[in-house]
C-alpha cells in the first residue's frame, strides 16, 4: 500500500500534466454516465471539443493543465439539456394568439401570421432569438422542424449550438418550397451541406402523415436513408388526428401505417405521440423509435396526456421537448418541462412515485440524445463525448438547502440558475452572459418584425 | 375643448406638486382595477403606506414628487402577486423528500423530521428563507398554515412582508403546542399580538376536518369570529380524505359537514379543495368561502385536479397557492403556479379556451386578495389602497417580442425577472437585490438545519 501510493506520487509528479484546452470545476458534478455517479468537488477536462477526463477535481487538476479555466464551487456541473423538440422562429410569434380554440389559433392566427411574414430574413431573426433563449436556459442541442432550415442551420452554426435541423416537407404550397418535390430537393441540398458538420445533424421532417402522401413519405424515407440521417415528424399529437386518420386508412392508426409503408426503417423520431395505443408503442420498440414528449404543448393545447410511463416501461428511448413557442409553449425553458413532465405524470397516473425526477433528468440529457440516435456523442460526461456542458449556480433562495441533486434540477432550478454553458468545447454562455450572440441586437431585431407580424393580422 | 385644456394646463402649473413618499413608472402597467385598465408609460404615486393615485407618466409626474422614485421604462408594473396558501418554514426541508408514496412521505419523512426538528429556531430560520423566495420572485402576501406562527409573524413583519398568518390546531400533540386547547389559547395570544399590524393579519387554522374534533373545529370558529380574523383549513385534498370521511360521517362531505357544524359562518378559507362535489361548490358560493387551488401541489402529491373552472362559473373566489415547499412543492413560485394553473385546466377541460392568461393572474393578484377577505386592500393598483406591486424586467430573450401582456405574464415572465417589490409602501427588493433580508446569513442558517435534519432521517 505504502510503496504503492509513493510510486503513484513519483509517476505523477514525473509526468507533466497533459494539455487541454478547458477545465471546469463544480462544487457537484452530475456525470449521466451509466453508473450516474455524482462527483462532489468535481472537474472536466476539454480539450479539442471532447471531453477528455471527468472526475474528482484534485485528480483532473494533477493530471491535464489548460489556458483556460471556469471554477464554480458554488455550482452544479451537468450534461447539457436536449430539447427533442421545437420550431425556433417562431418565437417572433410569441403570444400573438394564446387562450384559443385550436382551428382558430392554426388558421386564424398561425398559418396567416406565418403565410405573411416567413421569410428568410424572418427565420434568421427568429433562430437568433431562440438560441439565444435556449442557450441561456442551459440547452446544447435542440432539434427543429420548419421552414428555410438552411438559414436555420447556417444561423445555429454562427452562434455555436448543437442542432438536429429538419426540413419541412408538406403537401401543400409551404413559405420556402411550394411542392413537396421542391421540398424534398431543397433537404437534400440540406444535407449536402451540413453533412459532416461538427455541430449541425441535417434531418428530413415530414410533417404529420395527415399532410403527406404515401408517396412523399416514402420518398422522405428514402432521402433520409441515402444520407444516414433522421427521420422526423409529428405523430399522433391529437385524438382528431387519429380518429381522421383511421376513417381514411381502415383504422390504421398512425403509427401502423408509418410501419406498413416501411417508414420506419431507419432512424425516427415521433413529435408529441400523445394518443398512442399499447400495439403502437410495440411497434415503435420494434423500429427503435425515439420520442419527444412536450408536456407544455400537450397542456396547452389541450392535446393530451401521453402515456410517458408506458413508453420508458417499454425502454422506449423519449426526450423533451419544448414545442415551438407560439401559442403551443410560450417559451423554449427544458426546466419548465423537465417539471412540467413528472408533475403531469404522476397526476394522471394518481401515483407520485411515477416519473421521478432521476428519470426526468435522464430524458433531458443521455434519453433525449438516444431519441436522436446520438447518445455516443452528448448526453452525459464521458471521456471522448462532445463537450456539450452547463453549470447552475446555486446562489437563489429556491436552491436552498441542497438536499436530492436530481429533485433540485427537476423541481427547484430554473432555467435562470444557469450560468456557464459549453458547446463542442466552446464557452457559448459564461457567467450569464452570451458570448456568440449580441442580445441588443437580436432584440432590436425582434421588436421591428413584430410590427409586421400585428399588422397583418388587422 | 381649447379653453378647459387651457385651464387644466394653468390649474396644474399654479398648484404644486402634491408630495408623495415614492413614485414608480414603467413600460406597461397592469392595474387589475375594476377596468382591468393597462396602462402604456405609467406611473403609481405613493404615500404613507397606499397608492395616492395610478395613471399615464406623465400626469403622475405633474401632479406628485417624491424624494425616491424608481423608472423602469423597460418593465411591466403589476400589483405584487398573492400566494393564498403555503407551510413557509417548510423551505428547510426542501428535496428531502421526493418522488414518494403519500403515506410513505409524511410518516417516514415529513412527520419524523418535524418532530425531531422543528422548534422556534427552525420557524423564524425557515420563515426567512421562505420569505427572501417569495419577495424575490414577486410575492408581496403570502397565507401560512404552521406551528409557533407568532414566530413567524415576528420574522414576516421584520422582512416587511404582507401575510395571512394562521396558527395552526390539531388534534395531536404538535411541536409547539401538545392539546387543541393549548393551540386555541396560543392563536388567542397570537391574534392578540398582531390585531391591528399593518403587514400581519392573524388567522385561526384548523388543519383539517379529519385531524380536529366537532368541538374544536366549533372552538376554532367561535375564536376567528370573536376576533374577525379568517379560519383557515385544508378540505378534500385527496379523494381518499372524502372517502374515509364520508363513511365515518354518514356519507357528508367535508363541506357539508363544517357547513351542518356552523363552521363557514365568517370569513373562510378552503385550501386545496381538489375533490369538490357541485353541490359543495353551492355551499361554498353560499358562504362566501375563499378557495386556495394549488396545481404544482395536487400534481405532484398525485391529489387529483380541482375543478376550478367550475368554480369560477359560480364565481368563488380563487387564489393561487404554492403549498409547503417540501414534496408537495419544491419552490414558492407563483409564477410557475400561473403557468401550470391554466395549462393543467386546459388538458383537463380539453378546452385551450378554458383558464385563459387573463383570467389565471388575475387569481393571482385580486381574486387571490378576495379569497382572503382582502380585495378592499390589495390585489390592484388603485388609489386608498395598500401599495403592494412589483416591477418586472422585459431584458430576457424569453420576454420578446412583447405581445399581449398576460399571456407574456402568465406564459413566458419567470420568478427571476422580477426586478423591484414594494410592499405597505416600502422597497423590499430594488433592482434584485433584497434590501430587508441578509441572503448570506439565511443561506448559512439553512446550511447549518440542514445537518440536523439529514442526521434525523439516518
Amino acid at each position: 500500500m505504502r510503496l504503492s501510493s509513493i510510486s503513484l506520487v513519483l509517476f505523477s509528479s514525473i509526468l507533466a500534466a497533459a494539455p487541454a484546452d478547458l477545465i471546469l470545476s463544480a462544487g457537484r458534478v452530475i456525470t449521466m454516465d451509466a453508473q450516474r455517479r455524482i462527483i462532489d468537488n468535481g472537474a472536466v477536462a476539454i480539450a479539442k471539443g471532447r471531453i477528455l477526463a471527468v472526475g474528482p477535481r484534485a485528480e483532473i487538476d494533477k493530471h491535464y493543465q489548460a489556458p483556460k479555466r471556469i471554477d464554480r464551487p458554488d455550482a452544479i456541473l451537468t450534461p447539457g439539456l436536449i430539447n427533442t423538440h421545437t420550431h425556433a422562429p417562431m418565437s417572433l410569434l410569441r403570444g400573438i394568439a394564446d387562450d384559443l380554440d385550436l382551428q382558430d389559433w392554426l388558421r386564424k392566427f398561425i398559418f396567416p401570421a406565418e403565410a405573411r411574414n416567413v421569410n428568410e430574413e424572418f427565420v434568421r431573426a427568429g433562430t437568433r432569438l431562440a438560441v439565444l433563449e435556449m442557450m441561456l436556459g442551459g440547452t446544447t442541442t435542440y432539434t427543429d422542424m420548419y421552414y428555410f432550415e438552411q438559414a436555420i442551420g447556417d444561423e445555429t452554426r454562427k452562434a455555436g449550438m448543437r442542432a438536429v435541423l429538419g426540413q419541412t416537407i408538406i403537401g401543400f404550397p409551404a413559405p420556402d418550397y411550394k411542392t413537396p418535390e421542391d421540398s424534398l430537393a431543397g433537404a437534400e441540398k440540406f444535407i449536402a451541406t451540413f453533412k459532416n458538420d461538427p455541430l449541425i445533424t441535417p434531418a428530413v421532417a415530414p410533417h404529420a402523415v395527415y399532410t403527406n402522401s404515401t408517396e412523399t413519405l416514402k420518398a422522405a424515407r428514402a432521402l433520409a436513408n441515402k444520407h444516414s440521417v433522421p427521420f422526423i415528424i409529428h405523430v399522433s399529437e391529437t385524438q382528431q388526428e387519429n380518429i381522421d386518420f383511421g376513417m381514411k386508412h381502415d383504422r390504421l392508426t398512425p403509427t401502423m401505417y408509418l410501419e406498413s409503408i416501411g417508414a420506419l426503417e431507419g432512424r425516427t423520431l415521433f413529435a408529441h405521440m400523445v394518443w398512442a395505443r399499447t400495439d403502437d408503442l410495440v411497434v415503435l420498440q420494434r423500429h427503435k423509435v425515439g420520442v419527444s414528449h412536450c408536456p407544455s404543448s400537450n397542456m396547452k393545447l389541450s392535446s393530451g396526456i401521453s402515456n410517458v410511463p408506458g413508453m420508458l416501461a417499454l425502454n422506449l428511448a423519449v426526450g423533451l421537448g419544448t414545442d415551438g413557442p407560439a401559442g403551443s409553449n410560450n417559451d423554449l425553458d427544458l426546466f419548465e418541462e423537465m417539471d412540467l413532465a413528472s408533475k403531469l405524470a404522476k397526476v394522471n397516473t394518481m401515483d407520485p412515485k411515477s416519473m421521478p425526477a432521476k428519470t426526468v433528468f435522464e430524458m433531458a440529457t443521455i434519453l433525449g440524445a438516444q431519441a436522436l440516435g446520438m447518445e455516443k456523442e452528448i448526453g452525459s460526461l464521458e471521456p471522448g463525448k462532445r463537450a456539450d456542458l452547463i453549470t447552475l449556480s446555486l446562489n437563489s433562495p429556491h436552491a436552498w438547502p441542497a438536499h436530492d441533486p436530481y429533485s433540485m434540477l427537476v423541481f427547484s432550478l430554473k432555467s435562470c440558475d444557469v450560468q456557464d454553458v459549453v458547446i463542442e468545447g466552446k464557452i457559448t454562455v459564461e457567467n450569464k452572459r452570451p458570448l456568440t450572440l449580441n442580445p441588443v441586437e437580436i432584440r432590436r431585431q425582434a421588436a421591428a418584425i413584430r410590427v409586421k407580424v400585428d399588422v397583418s393580422l388587422k
